[in-house]
């Protein structure tokens, strides 16, 4: 590219997620001809965030007070605790609307490849809450990876002990998929869990 | 989404061309966990281009002071000048490496669908230059879709009185590309324009 500007914008755009190269200069020329005003509430939108948003002091998802959204909600049953990876697993389960309790947001998943242990977890928090809460069920939520799959057989075993009631989301067909492309592994869970009608 | 900060981020992201929602609440969540000098250099970035970068006085071209980098280039020869309609079709034709001539950039296409005529485009600017400069050709380099080839059209028959070599970027198969997936159209100007070997 010719001006400096325009390159170390597009340079910088293409560090995003799902953000290419092409992309980034496709972007950086919209900039380029957007009104001021519409760059202005960008600029105040990235700046917004980096100020205000921060993780909640119970649950870590994230929250603009010291208590986020879903916490301080008194319609919520705050005695099921629903264990997710990432904030944006919270929104994914909010979307189902078929949810109504609480969150705990580990911040991960363990992965020795990457070097997370538990301890890089909020895991200590969540069993200081199942120990100061009067928490009727726990949900593990964690993606069904890998990773996730290691971090929920993980909770399993360290909430063992503490006689609360601990589920795992059910694995199986996903719906409107077609059996004939479903791999191996989903469909073997699919039989392991299948019910009687 | 929970958190007012990352959803309105998310919404001023997914204005951005190539951001669909979901790319922008992804991109939302990586600025939250961004590194601040990274976020404040994509801020920084963003307010540069729209503070420094303006139109080349003489080709239209993006330029950082009042003659854009090729402008001021000794080495290029200024004799040539080669008609886009976008800035980001600048960077196209200097990618090849093969040009080394000017540049003028029109500003978009001819196009009565959406209201812009000859009078919305540099084409005054680009007859002015080719009154006062000793061109030795005009490369018309206008996009090969409709409105870029009715822009061509109507530049060819300007430019007819002025005694300047005009020329036209050949149209044909795209190299790398099955003759097979060709259009009919691209074919027929592959065909028309074929040459003897």
């Amino acid at each position: 590219m010719f001006s400096g500007a325009l390159q170390d914008l597009a340079d910088e755009l293409a560090l995003l997620p799902g953000v290419g190269p092409k992309g980034a200069s496709r972007i950086a020329f919209h900039i380029l001809g957007a009104p001021e005003d519409e760059v202005g509430r960008l600029i105040e939108a990235l700046n917004a965030v980096k100020e205000k948003v921060r993780l909640c002091e119970r649950c870590f998802n994230v929250a603009e007070e010291p208590l986020c959204a879903v916490c301080r909600d008194p319609r919520r049953d705050q005695t099921v605790i629903c264990v997710v990876g990432e904030p944006k697993d919270v929104i994914a389960v909010e979307r189902t609307r078929e949810y109504h309790g609480s969150y705990h947001v580990l911040g991960g998943a363990i992965s020795p490849i990457r070097g997370i242990g538990p301890d890089d977890l909020h895991i200590r928090e969540l069993l200081a809450r199942l120990g100061a809460e009067p928490v009727q069920e726990v949900i593990l939520a964690t993606d069904p990876n890998i990773e996730g799959e290691a971090t929920a057989t993980y909770l399993a075993r360290a909430l063992r002990t503490l006689e609360v009631p601990v589920t795992r989301l059910a694995s199986g067909l996903p719906v409107g998929g077609d059996l004939e492309y479903a791999d191996e592994v989903t469909l073997s869970r699919a039989l392991e869990g299948r019910r009687s009608l």
